[in-house]
């Protein structure tokens, strides 16, 4: 561990607090910016996300152009549409709000302005040559990161394929993050993007790619949010809790930036790909499974996690105490409304082969604690599919 | 607290690990440097941490020059005179090495390079108008983080006050952290260095200004500072120890440089500027005192700080266990060898009220959690001046 060398970069400024989003036009103007591309979807657009930003920016005088043209796990041609009007329009700055469908599409515009070609061209990791034009990312839900993240995650439609483009380039220039944003977000997607939040957290956490500034903030994130999560599910309007999460959610992301996730995150884009699972309820489905799976990579670490959420472990050996941190995320998705099992997205175990080997290509295998094998991962999918272990709470 | 927003920014690219100073040649050439000038100090060049350097600069046949004319609490007329040899001698990008003395030197000097006038015109903070020219910071002390801070402290003799400037633009382009250059440090520097770095993170810690963000990454240092600085100290060639401290000291540069310090820092200023007290011994005297006074403004962080350093508290109130957190700090100094205090190095009653005064102008002191008097600043001298508090350890 101590024999190898890491980098720790944050190529994005953050501005963080209720009311940031108001501030949206002298950010603009700091970063240069004389007309902005809006990108969100027609969800956000509906519930009035969007003329948050156009309110000020109207009365600041800064031309704006809205594509709302974004679905649920974004697909490229969005991406060449959306440069497509930017460039007709002469924006030179893109504005994404929303979750991480809406972020993950502004940064691969605000990329294609500057780089030529297809955002195809640049799946993968460091494939993109330029920085491309600012962004500026203002999430509506706590749980992706996008907002600070390398990563932009696309769909291929017809290849049922997500392709994930990561690069410091692809990180926003500014995450103006504004807990009031998400107060209205319906209790269920509270949950399941927050158990995204807590996924990338943990996996980052016990992986073997981490190091002490990542742990470090993975251990805040968790804290944040095994104090916050729950009552950001019940409690909509409680603006602490949503500012933990919102906070959380950014943690996590500085956290696992620059070191990957683990194998819920490597099943959770095959599976979300061809059963559309929601990324959030698909993570929470499997990190409990994945956590029993990883556990004798780290028992420390994993002890240290049900600490985190509460557990008493004084009185148990190591071992006893590493598995609590299960029975404790387990207990915090159930009680949160995610019951689910992977067979109620229809996933069978005709499927597994495919889903295993797709998987098995994920950069997030080699830095998880335990080497998994083929059949280690349809297993994982297997206990998955099942509602055996699960603690039923309420 | 969740009434405000914040700004949390990194701009310096972190670079970590045994070796890494070895990696220099293929930075300097990442940002765009043609011929370096390396600012450095006597005893880092007898010590042969200069060639360290030099050969792999040379090998790469990259030009460079040395400045190392720079004395502990160094004087503003060293930056003059260091931008005056790069600018005749042509280099386009400076390389720190040492301790505080060095990098800040070397962080001015890149100001300077770009920005008019002299470095005098820019005191105080968010004063600079242009980013400077390239600078890389290899510390071979763990505890001033100025590797990555937003700070310089610069003297000035004759009017025996320190000058700090503060700036984003002041921040290196890279910190390059290689903890075998901090191997061969004494172990009396080694302890009060690591002081320094507690002190920053604690007071940043328990301070009004702090955020998630920057606890996260003060709570991730103490844990650290606790685990290993006793180590670090007795056992200088155990590099594990050595990795430890040097990181801990760069991750809580990270929590404080958006948040500032508090009392400890803001009397160390011009008790070091007039008594010539090494920064860390001033601060390591001091904090004990300090926190005895603060603690009452966050119990539960107090409280934290205690856990951290291995007190047992379940048994106790929390105001027994936040005052649990000044007698473990107490031990560790005297452990490490630390048991000077203000009147060895001769401060009388007669200087207080200069002291008080000069103490109450710092930008420290509006963040500490309690609000002190000008005789509250002298009473926390006064008791730092007495050995009646100490524990004698050892």
């Amino acid at each position: 561990m101590i024999n190898r060398i890491f980098r720790y970069e944050l190529p994005t400024i953050v501005e963080f607090g209720n009311g940031a989003a108001k501030t949206l036009p002298h950010h603009v103007r700091e970063l240069g910016g004389s007309k902005v591309l809006i990108v969100s979807d027609p969800g956000v657009l509906r519930a009035g996300g969007v003329e948050r930003l156009t309110a000020p920016l109207s009365e600041e005088q800064i031309p704006y152009v809205i594509y709302s043209d974004i679905e649920p796990d974004p697909n490229i041609e969005s991406v060449a549409a959306a440069t497509e009007l930017a460039k007709t329009e002469g924006c030179d700055l893109v504005v994404g709000i929303g979750g991480g469908s809406s972020l993950d599409t502004a940064k691969a515009v605000g990329l294609m302005l500057v780089n030529e070609g297809n955002i195809r061209d640049y799946v993968g990791i460091n494939k993109v040559p330029r920085k491309g034009a600012p962004v500026i990312a203002i999430p509506t839900t706590a749980g992706t990161g996008s907002e600070l993240t390398i990563w932009s995650v696309l769909s291929d439609k017809k290849a049922k394929v997500k392709l994930s483009v990561g690069s410091p380039y692809n990180c926003p220039s500014l995450a103006l993050c504004d807990p009031e944003l998400t107060a209205s977000l319906p209790a269920s997607l509270t949950a399941s993007t927050g158990m995204d939040a807590l996924t990338h957290a943990l996996e980052s956490y016990v992986n073997k790619a981490t190091q002490p500034i990542s742990e470090g903030m993975s251990v805040q994130a968790m804290k944040m949010i095994a104090r916050s999560l729950r009552t950001a599910v019940v409690q909509g309007e409680n603006l602490q809790a949503r500012h933990d999460m919102l906070l959380a959610s950014l943690i996590a992301a500085m956290a696992f930036n620059p070191t990957r996730l683990g194998l819920s995150h490597a099943l959770a884009i095959p599976l979300g790909a061809h059963f559309k699972i929601p990324h959030g309820i698909v993570n929470a489905i499997l990190l409990p499974e994945v956590m029993t799976f990883n556990l004798i990579g780290n028992l420390e670490k994993f002890k240290e996690i049900a600490v985190i959420f509460g557990e008493k472990t004084d009185h148990l050996s190591l071992r006893e105490a590493a598995d609590l941190s299960v029975s404790a995320i387990r207990r915090l998705k159930e009680d949160i409304g995610i019951t689910q099992t992977l067979s109620d997205y229809g996933v069978t175990e005709e499927a597994l082969d495919m889903i295993a080997e797709e998987a098995m290509q994920s950069g997030n295998v080699p830095v998880n604690p335990v080497k998994p094998t083929h059949e280690d991962l349809k297993q994982l999918c297997r206990a998955a599919m099942s509602k055996t272990n699960a603690i039923t709470a309420r």
